[in-house]
């Protein structure tokens, strides 16, 4: 099964405060309404094995435990304190806390920053004593934590158990519905939970990294509204999901959601599909309806990862085998080929009227033999051609269905999948109908660490998942950083000029830039004065030409009628310019026209976009589409966060859905995607080695089975200073 | 709450078959890995109320029962006989069966036709002695049928209850799987299962024809792998969904599904697209996603339909409210924007840092007194402007969570709920995260018939499709049957005349036949002799004009050099004219070239296209769509079958991915969707009155502000015979 792949060389400080000896609970109660009593039940039944001390002036004993009247009279060195009073006695006890050598609180109380005025003040002035006293601080306003392999369970959940999946959620609500589905299925076991509340202190991106490090924790869970330091969330994803699976559900993928959202946690929300591209960019499995975090977390925290998409699917009903191989192809995975080898392996134990090709099915074969389907599984995963095995249907209810006496048989399969799920690197995923009420062959395997699922889809799902795990694992190991480019002098000199005359770059400035750094940009003139383009026109020949209008003040080309297309000759060139320069000069009296550009036409081919925004939650971001109403409409765009590696630039031209132009229809040959993947990789690096260029879009650009023609680039150029300048 | 809403006319053979007062169980045995032990068992443990008759003729007494040597000693008159022996033995029982008077008889034995050769034979004869002695045939190859109303149960369920869900499912394991999620989740009720089987006599629509006039059945519930004939079944379920809910799970949604499908069932699979559509078209709830099944089904079957889509969303904890509204607006559901007196008296009852703009966050203010969700629920449900109310939360846990002192109040929210369904024509749809564990006040509402899902995603779809129901029942109700045209006897002469000669329509046939049906078509000209052009060119004047060959041999004109544009003038008609003939003799030596056709060039627009295809199992349907990549790269296209009504129409422009391009994009104007929507329904008139009209193609169509313009148009002729032709 999956062994947890390696460990981070620093340590949080959360390990001291989460798995602590002792523990303060100041403001524990035995009064049953309040959060003070709640904490302490859950101390008490769950068997916390360091000291209790309830802190509360108005009692002797809580719950049977010694009560102190405050934190200092405390006698041990608890180095968590749980603080369940109002919000305006919190600074205080920070201090309290601090002098007793606490080393971290938990804050449940409201009332901070979250809703302005006086509440931000308090919640500077407990910063103010966190600091001053070396506190740190979980909450305020939050949820509360448990770490359940330390019985530390302040939350006082009924009938969570230990296990691996480890959760940081903004929602309590949505912790607490995780736990009672666990609760119900009766097998999925927690390690730690947080929820961050306002994050003063401890943030998000320190408690997934914490759950990276922590050895109890095989999964890192999040549920998340909205990020903060995105560009440091997505450093730490990639840290951790080298090691374990990130499971994260990000709320708002609508602008209904996010309107939603905004209104109650005011966090920015950024667009969605964006951050799914970027989390998925640094190893994260995104989770996109909230009823499969559950079986997503839980199997890739149990389960092996898969090396590829092609899946076995071993089957006792052809309906069921049907729906299991609809949703896998939804989720883009595939049905294996299986050898003839293994055919006729699975014909040797199966009746004539079974199927032997992928989805097998095993018509009646396993009625009065069920341990049969473990023998089908191990005869597929043995299959070379075959990356996971799913068996779908009613494994674990043949002694209910059929008849008792096959109970021993049936027990005698589940053996041998567990069996088989230490000797293969293949994952195995199982549905079985009777998944829901957990008859003792599935109760069986999931001791065992084999989870059963009561979905087809949730199968699916986590089947999708381990296999895109598999391939970013794969992906990611043997990738060296891409080479990173210097900046040329000359084009540093020249952002430096566009930001003393306060303009972007002109279009022949972009070009330079790009061509500079290897990007293919077709030959293009600068034509200043009429007497140049007889020159011109030699030089070019028969090839048509095009013809822009080149000035600072007008952005809009084409409105200001600025272009000119197909022109050949000199006196076609000739013409053309004046009649751009009347037409500017109509468009804008004012605007400082410095000439004209003269290019080739592109030759024939697909349009494309390439565009680079700053996005202020996630940084620099490439962004990649086809041209026209693919970006406009269809929205059918993919984003990376820059830098980024080939194998990035070849995800995003393969995730388009309208990548089937790219690969040639109506008889046209497939453009050439290579140089598309140099393309994108390339302006990465001219992000990364030009701070000043802030926004920079290559639309369109004309690719075809030849290469690529970018037509036209601008660059935005960063207006805020962003390191010295020497004066002008 | 949800009443069932009328009945058919006639009288289906099974509500006797189904709810016997005697039943015959041929095969009956003693052995517990029998069928016929099962059944039995079945009968007994629900308590069938008739008379069970034991055949068996090796035994005295069965289970208790007395046994018969044969079913013409049988004492009774049994409606109903379970056949449990192989298929060898069934032909001759059947004539049994017959003479004793016996009317159906369920055959659960494989080896017919779906085994081919002799098993078709064995079918065969089956049949004939099923017709010849008045037996109806249930099966054979079924996985069984139950009526739980009659207690009778011979499939030997355990646990299942009798309820308003009833079930046609072509595979057995579906019927099992979602038993076992009703067991577990402990409310949905059963009314009638069948198991088609090889549908020998008795045929899917007659099943579903049977659930609709079913007074137990509230919901008809469909898992279909493939339809015979399809479109009697869009009859059936139109009829059937005018009364009560229709839920189909078609199975076959991708290419790897259906190929799963046909090697086990050999059904034909057909577009998964165009069956979605021609299923709602006819009133179908259709469901995409196995584990939606149940919830659908349960959820339509008790719950109110909802007049609009504007959803009222009560939540008690911020995370949930945005994942719901996430989910909402993802499903084309909208947040419903409450009153300000609605707002006033939502902030009457809950605390001031409630938010009461939907989605409705009451942020603590029924912590202590969680029955102020009702009073919530109530407010937001006496809203005109909201159509459906969805809660969103832990209500049935406050007693868990909180205190056990919230029973009281909890048990009278529920109560309050209850009211409140009986009291609004608005649906309830209740989300809980403690759904799984069914605390008191949940299982409360379960039996008052308010169902409380375990998953925001499942109440979403139940939610949607309430949605689409009312708006269905809505558009059906008051929709007069579209007037139907007469063909004209010139037009039809055209038909017979194209017959004749073994060739499609010429595009001028083609488009006098739009023309004289009100389609507005350009005005166009047929040229034989160039002599002509003088005065075609006088007609059109400065007009740009199209010119395209006119040959019953050439199909792709372009291909052929057979189109050319932009024309003004005569001797531009003329060389034109040259040209294509030139190109057309080149291209094809054979070809009988009629002329060239002349038309002004149409307007700029959007392309789009209408189709009409006879489909092998739907008939004759219409399909819709964005020209160019929209259909071929994004298969962005709406279906319905012909005939439709103008509201189908609406429905198909209004459905397409693309249609913001219709609405105008780039600062053009949005097109005249009416004039479209007049294209469509005139296109599906003609389709009825020509029975000839095998296939239509109207591609492009240019449509702008203005309205349309008919640019191609192919009329492809049916070539097999339809009806007696008169000798030419």
């Amino acid at each position: 099964m999956n062994p947890i792949e390696g460990h981070l060389s620093t340590r949080s400080p959360l390990h001291d405060i989460l798995a602590p000896t002792g523990i303060a609970v100041i403001g524990a109660s035995a009064d049953p309404t309040k959060r003070g009593y709640k904490a302490m039940v859950g101390l008490i039944k769950d068997g916390f094995r360091g000291d209790v001390y309830p802190v509360n002036p108005k009692a002797d004993m809580i719950l049977g435990v010694r009560a102190w009247p405050s934190v200092a009279e405390i006698p041990g060195s608890p180095e968590l304190a749980l603080i369940c009073t109002p919000a305006p006695s919190v600074p205080g006890l920070i201090r309290e806390c601090g002098r007793r050598g606490i080393q971290g609180a938990v804050i449940l109380a409201s009332g901070f920053a979250e809703v302005g005025g006086e509440g931000a003040a308090l919640e500077r002035q407990m910063m103010e004593a966190a600091r001053a006293h070396g506190v740190r601080i979980i909450g305020p306003n939050t949820s509360g934590v448990f770490n359940l392999h330390h019985q530390l369970n302040l939350l006082a959940l009924d009938n969570v158990k230990p296990g691996g999946v480890g959760i940081v959620s903004q929602s309590g609500n949505m912790l607490l519905s995780l736990a009672l589905e666990a609760q119900h299925n009766g097998h999925v076991g927690f390690s730690t939970y947080v929820g961050p509340g306002n994050q003063s202190d401890i943030g998000f991106n320190d408690y997934l990294r914490y759950l990276g490090e922590d050895r109890h924790t095989r999964v890192a869970t999040l549920y998340v509204e909205g990020f903060r330091d995105g560009r440091r969330f997505l450093e730490v994803a990639r840290e951790v999901a080298a090691m374990k699976p990130v499971v994260v559900y990000k709320s708002g993928s609508t602008e209904q959601g996010q309107k939603a959202a905004s209104s109650h946690t005011g966090a920015l929300a950024g667009s969605y599909a964006m951050t799914v591209d970027l989390l998925k960019q640094s190893g994260v499995s995104v989770v996109q309806h909230s009823d499969e975090i559950l079986p997503v977390a839980e199997g890739l925290g149990l389960l092996q990862k898969a090396a590829g998409k092609r899946v076995a699917v071993v089957a006792d009903g052809g309906g069921q085998a049907t729906i299991a191989s609809d949703r896998l192809a939804e989720a883009g995975l595939e049905l294996a080929e299986l050898s003839e080898a293994t055919r006729a392996r699975l014909r040797e134990v199966l009746l004539p009227q079974a199927s032997t090709v992928n989805p097998v099915d095993v018509a009646g074969s396993t009625d009065a033999h069920p341990s049969l389907l473990a023998t089908c599984m191990e005869i597929v995963a043995a299959d070379p051609g075959v990356d996971s095995v799913f068996l779908v249907g009613m494994f674990g209810g043949y002694s209910i269905r059929f008849a008792e006496s096959l109970l021993g048989d049936e027990m005698r399969g589940a053996e041998a999948m567990v069996d088989l799920a230490h000797a293969t690197d293949k994952p195995l995923v199982i549905y079985s109908l009777y998944a829901p009420i957990q008859p003792p062959a599935l109760r069986r395997l999931h001791e065992a660490g084999l989870p059963v699922y009561a979905s087809i889809e949730h199968s699916v799902r986590v089947l999708s998942a381990l296999g895109e795990r598999g391939q970013y694992l794969a992906q990611a190991r043997p990738q060296a950083r891409e080479v990173s480019v210097d900046a040329h002098p000359e084009l540093e000199a020249t952002f430096a000029r566009a930001r003393r005359e306060g303009r972007d770059l002109f279009e022949y400035e972009a070009k330079r830039l790009l061509r500079e750094h290897g990007i293919a940009v077709p030959e293009e003139r600068v034509v200043r004065e009429a007497g140049e383009l007889a020159e011109v026109a030699a030089t070019f020949g028969d090839a048509p030409l095009a013809m822009k209008v080149v000035s600072r003040d007008i952005l809009h080309k084409s409105d200001a009628g600025g272009v000119r297309l197909d022109l050949v000759g000199r006196a076609a060139l000739e013409e053309a310019r004046e009649a751009i320069l009347a037409s500017c000069r109509a468009y804008d009296p004012d605007a400082d026209i410095e000439g004209v550009l003269v290019t080739p036409m592109a030759k024939k081919g697909v349009e494309v976009i390439v565009g680079v925004i700053r996005d202020p939650i996630f940084g620099p971001v490439l962004m990649f589409g086809l041209g026209g109403i693919f970006v406009e409409i269809l929205e059918d765009v993919a984003f990376r966060a820059i830098p980024l590696s080939r194998q990035d630039a070849r995800g995003m031209v393969a995730q388009i859905k309208a990548r089937r132009i790219l690969d040639g229809v109506r008889g046209e040959p497939a453009v050439d995607q290579e140089a598309l993947v140099d393309l994108l990789v390339s302006v990465s690096r001219i992000v990364e080695a030009y701070p000043d260029l802030k926004e920079l879009d290559l639309n369109p650009v004309i690719v075809n089975a030849d290469g690529y023609a970018v037509v036209d680039a601008r660059v935005i150029v960063e207006r805020e200073p962003l390191h010295e300048e020497s004066p002008a």
